[in-house]
């Protein structure tokens, strides 16, 4: 069986003898190995596969005795994944559909190692696009005067399929602070800009005006300051003088949906962790 | 003789054809042409790079008759360069040495079709490297105190030089404003982000809080507003969460000297335009 | 009535000036010119996109004054194209899914200005997602001993429907000369390599094994040498060490869907003309 | 005092377990582990940055102990080295200056860990500028009759300054075997193309001929069949149909330094390491 273990402490001496001795104790070989320091913050993050035999690994006691041999003793935040258990995650949108035809039919191509139990969308419009790829569709209209009701609604589909994470495919409405708190670095949004610049409304009309001659696209987690968070995943392409807003936009369609799709692969794979309003990365 | 002629005025039916029937008259074959309608302001840009036999050409005859059969009729603003005549740029530097090394190993492989009568910097640090290349060197302080005196020795130096237009190359000093008007759209910096994140002090270090995963550069015209002028040349690079702020210092030095001097050239060859506050770039 | 008309002629002096006035004393509008010459070759290439008054403008007249005037006088080979008149394009898949999803999708975002007037396949396997996005599918199987049959059955199809150019979105089978013959620079395919770099089969492998730090995808036009076409549209990613042969085929789908979109819309914006197996792309 | 080992070896469970054990109990801090698995030859890499408080290290023990209990039990090959002894590199050259300027530039900056005894040079054209930067200049002609008198001066400078490494900066004349056989995998090259696509010579006039959208370059590590050596770094720009080979070249010079120095930098720091004619690159 194969597993992923993530672990973040306070860094000290010997730290990586004791995490690898301690797996090699188990019967795990690993196959990966990825650590970082923050020296600033003077953090330790590791990131390790193992394999185990097959029958060899009990879960259970494994993470009892990590977390008394290890976890205790050096103040461990830690987590452990099975490699064939899949993540569920969740997808809203409203109008736009370059986001959503990539996730799905990436979904569909087996790229994505996630289960998607559900789009919501506040819009009808990408409605058929769902269906088309069968998968349960619920429209949530979310207006000023329907926001608590539609919270209440979005909450309540996504704790009934025990949803671990929520991609927003250029989702056009505020994510409300009790949604955030429910999936803290969970939501994964995608802004049309290289942040921080043009953060917020308009960013492609916003960098036309400015004269910019380079566009980009930012993935990162939600929290509850507007385009502030964790950034996961940017990329860029040039622009020039005569290319139109509109030509900003088509060109930006093609960043937004293949770094919202990284994103999201980095975050099924596990491979990102969050610290102080950053991320580490994992190769 | 070659000639590179550039205009601006308001767009029209029929310019094209006349400013191309124009130059054929008088004997020159057009051997590029580009040109650009900016359909919000309603403006159009062409630059001509047009081939004369030798002695056919009358500069000054030829001026005075486009002056007054297209000029005034379409209100242009226009110039007209000999490729034969190499401008005169001068350098400002302070104490960051891989731009100025960048472009001056780059002027002695004649690699800048421009002449560079001096270099000017507000501290000694770079003086051997400047003498190492055989160019005169300036050391004009510029503390609060000496600002005013700093000015005037300057634009001496510009004026007696005939400098036609001036280079910072990571000049740690604001430019003022006196300087800005006699050199509108003629002084060309280099900022070490992607504007128009990260504008002003420490860029670096506000791209590294933030976690970004690309950094970038960008060349631009200085005007009144601080990092704000028409923006020339911009390129990135990816960083990831393993880079220290001193490794964003070190990949961004070589994102610096190839964006500043790529800029650099496009100004020598006259490839560029300014227009509310933007660039035109021909290619 | 917009138009665009792509011409090229051995290259003299003049010739912009004439084309310009034409164009002009026909009440045309230039709104967009762009020119390229070939030194080497001595040819002039131009690409302009005119705005006529509605009514003012009668097709067949201009062409044929446009021949006489024009075309017979600077031996030009000429075209005039209606923006209005949607190309028909055809697709041809095999098994691959990625680059038909992201042409079909788009094709339903409205990002491709044609018509799809169906898909073809040696296999069966993508005939869901055609039928998906309600397009014809026709299944033509064409191992060696069907190749003739099949090639018929193509020709007949794309004859029927008055295909103007193909697609092939992955397609794993060669085409026949026959049907190159018939459709010149007009065939567009996707290999997933920077040509010239690994042409031929199974070139992620071939990457892999010789250790490159860089993966690309090449869209071109069919020649009857393989791979080696006129190039339209190139681009690349970056790999390392830590990546398998099937992260290098995941990272390429990516690259391979975006390079063949763009290939197929600057076709279908008629940015693209051929001399001496290279392209001229207009901007 | 900081070390950096390198090791490589066949993969075996519990090997990284053995090793950051034995670095613990030797009272070694592990600031860096990077790890990788070939999983096709089966072949384990790792490279440790570790930190051992002054005075507590006795290298030569260290070493044998590394050697009896860890490396003759899973048949390492491996190395340590102190950071604070710099590699000597030597820098051939011919006629070519931009990549020359770039590294002593860089040399002077002190962006490179390294000490440079010397430069060699078939031409003496270059000599003024390694002058410029009091480096010792040896003019070493290389013409089919001075070829083994060139290489027995060329063996004799390198030994008895005991270069480490050498760098061929635009050097036009073919390694010899003999000197290769000295300096397995510590001769750095640059080819001026994205290799495998157009090795040999000429790269720029055949990636013009080809009509290729993007160039690049290659640094690599020398071995006896020509531009065939493990890639250490690759990085490419894009070109169009405007561009002349002149154009090619320039563009290429920019590519060229920067992708030769950076793949220099990476060896100073340890961390390539060479495998079935590939690298490893650590981060």
């Amino acid at each position: 069986m194969k597993t992923t273990i993530l672990i973040h402490c306070k860094d000290r001496s010997g730290i990586i003898s004791a995490i690898t001795s301690f797996i090699h104790s188990k019967g795990g070989n690993i196959v990966y190995l990825d650590q970082h320091v923050d020296m600033e913050a003077d953090v330790f993050f590791m990131r390790l596969e193992s394999d185990f035999k097959t029958g060899s690994l009990h879960i259970d006691n494994f993470k009892k005795e990590f977390q008394t041999k290890l976890a205790d003793l050096y103040q461990m935040k830690w987590s452990l994944h099975q490699d064939d258990i899949k993540p569920k995650m969740a997808i809203f949108v409203s109008k736009y559909n370059h986001c959503l035809y990539d996730l799905l039919s990436r979904f569909k191509s087996e790229e994505l190692n996630a289960e998607i139990p559900f789009v919501i969308s506040n819009h009808r419009d990408l409605e058929d696009i769902v269906n088309q790829f069968d998968i349960p569709f619920y429209h949530i209209p979310f207006t000023k005067d329907l926001k608590e009701e539609g919270e209440i609604q979005q909450l309540a589909l996504l704790k009934s399929h025990n949803v671990d994470f929520i991609v927003l495919a250029r989702y056009m409405q505020i994510i409300t602070p009790s949604l955030i708190a429910e999936f803290p670095n969970k939501i994964i949004n995608i802004h049309h800009s290289f942040l921080p610049a043009f953060a917020g409304a308009k960013p492609y009309h916003a960098a036309f005006e400015r004269g910019v001659k380079i566009i980009g696209a930012t993935s990162h987690y939600i929290t509850e300051e507007l385009d502030a968070g964790p950034i996961i995943e940017q990329d860029v392409t040039t622009v020039s003088h005569s290319h139109t807003i509109k030509d900003f936009i088509l060109k930006g369609r093609d960043l937004e949906k293949i770094v919202l799709s990284r994103a999201v692969n980095l975050h099924i794979q596990r491979k990102t962790m969050v610290y102080n309003n950053k991320t580490v990365i994992f190769s």
